[in-house]
């Protein structure tokens, strides 16, 4: 299936789940403007192009688990956006949730997404044994255990001199464990044996690594038309990042790195497995920053 | 077994998951701040109470159930309590969560409780059918389609003249959907049948409208050592409530004939089920207010 045709099906799964038992319109509006402000699917696709290289068809039984992931994302986006946390006027190049309506119904858009998304994610009609499986690895990704863990690491480590080690259980936590997601849960989806779950899940885990330190450089490099947000908050926050602890150079030869590794076990699986690994190298391409 | 040791159970389901995989010792002390400030444990209470009304023995298959239940009612007193909603100081006579700590831990402490909620219930070792059919209610009792949809409603509905039906909205999904949550659990995890499961979620729902009224009235007679809140938030507020709906006396008739209604349905499965209705009469009885 197209790449766009794919990001449209996830679409079209969220969007369904807000036309149904609407208790507050305000709120579905609210919870829509954010999902719609044109993110790039990457967390969702990762798992669908990982599906589809096992061979596997999507149907139904997918979307709702691809739709849950980007759900969760986009709530932690609106909330990390809140004038108590990051104070970001603009994400994606539109108002942030709470400057387009205010900073309550933000907290509560975002609580939905979370709490919405284990809902739609239990809509799936694959074996009930699997859905609990991914119920509990989405909730460790994303909860105290993962992202929002890892924010408020984050938080706590503004304005402060880290180490390597510091930055590395920031960003694993924070961003890393809900891109190392898909990763697992198309390994579950497929079937694989448990030693090739966690061989997925440690090319998850360099992709995750290779987006944050992107992160870091965009920040520094890029300009608001290229980012849709505001550029230089790291360094207003004197965050410690990937550039600032070695440069700028070295960053993206980080970067190039991991994702180098990340696609050699792609190869692994390509030689030993069922497995075409041609889209979701496309994908991982992208992620590439010139030095 | 004895209430009291009920409630040990669950907060120790709830207590032992926050003692393994530690991201960030900061969040996980604010989560527990919370957790521990003294709820009454009501939901968890009716949930395993009406198991075992149904002679099920309470076991490790049931705690996480209850805990997670009482984790996303946590999680949602600390937002609602949070500068952009309520904006309380103080919660069950101590200080709220964003006072304690600050705004951004707070934001986070919620977020995690309604995140982790899922993971926690996902460890249940019931047949995963089950599980899943409990993430689906839980996910749409709390989320848009229940509390945070109602939540919504109630802060729209600050400042305007609203009328009988618009309150019902509003408490039906803010308190109601989590309230009756506990019943229709127990009927699932009771192997009831699908009318049975509704005729308790009838009772669950007349015990949500009890309790809401009771909240309302208590706003209104009660003082900062009897609430552990501040008192006469709704005034403030200008919000519609069932005392300055119908007065006072009114109110407490509808919460007591609330609360009568709910009984005759615990009478009825006495009568026609294997069900034993005494502890859970009790827990009931103690929502009762004087005339």
């Amino acid at each position: 299936m197209k790449e766009a045709r794919v990001i449209e099906l996830t679409n079209e799964a969220i969007a369904s789940y807000y036309k149904e038992e609407i208790v507050s319109s305000d709120l579905t509006k609210a919870i829509l403007y954010s999902v719609n402000a044109g993110g790039k699917r990457l967390r969702p696709l990762l798992f669908l192009l990982l599906l589809e290289g096992f061979g596997i068809s999507l149907t139904e039984d997918h979307y709702p688990i691809a739709a849950s992931l980007e759900m969760i994302h986009t709530g932690s986006l609106i909330h990390d956006d809140l004038p108590a946390m990051d104070d970001d006027d603009y994400r994606r190049g539109q108002l942030t949730n709470h400057k387009q309506f205010d900073e309550a119904t933000a907290i509560l858009a975002g609580d939905a997404l979370f709490l919405d998304a284990f809902g739609l994610l239990a809509t799936s009609s694959l074996p009930a044994d699997k859905i609990v499986q991914l119920v509990k690895l989405l909730s460790d990704a994303a909860g105290s255990r993962g992202m929002v863990g890892g924010q408020m690491l984050d938080i706590k480590g503004e304005h402060q001199a880290l180490e390597e080690a510091d930055l590395v259980a920031i960003h694993s936590n924070k961003t890393g464990k809900l891109l190392k997601y898909p990763f697992l849960a198309a390994g579950i989806v497929s079937d694989l044996p448990k030693q090739d779950i966690e061989r997925l899940g440690k090319a998850g885990q360099l992709i995750g690594l290779a987006f944050q330190v992107r992160d870091d450089i965009l920040d520094v490099t890029a300009d608001f038309s290229e980012l849709g947000k505001t550029p230089k908050k790291d360094i207003v926050a004197e965050k410690t990042t990937y550039p600032s602890l070695f440069g700028l150079e070295q960053s993206i030869s980080i970067l190039n790195q991991s994702l180098d590794d990340a696609l050699r076990i792609f190869e692994e699986f390509e030689n030993s497995h069922q497995f075409d690994a041609q889209r979701i190298r496309t994908v991982i391409e992208r992620l590439r920053l010139d030095a």
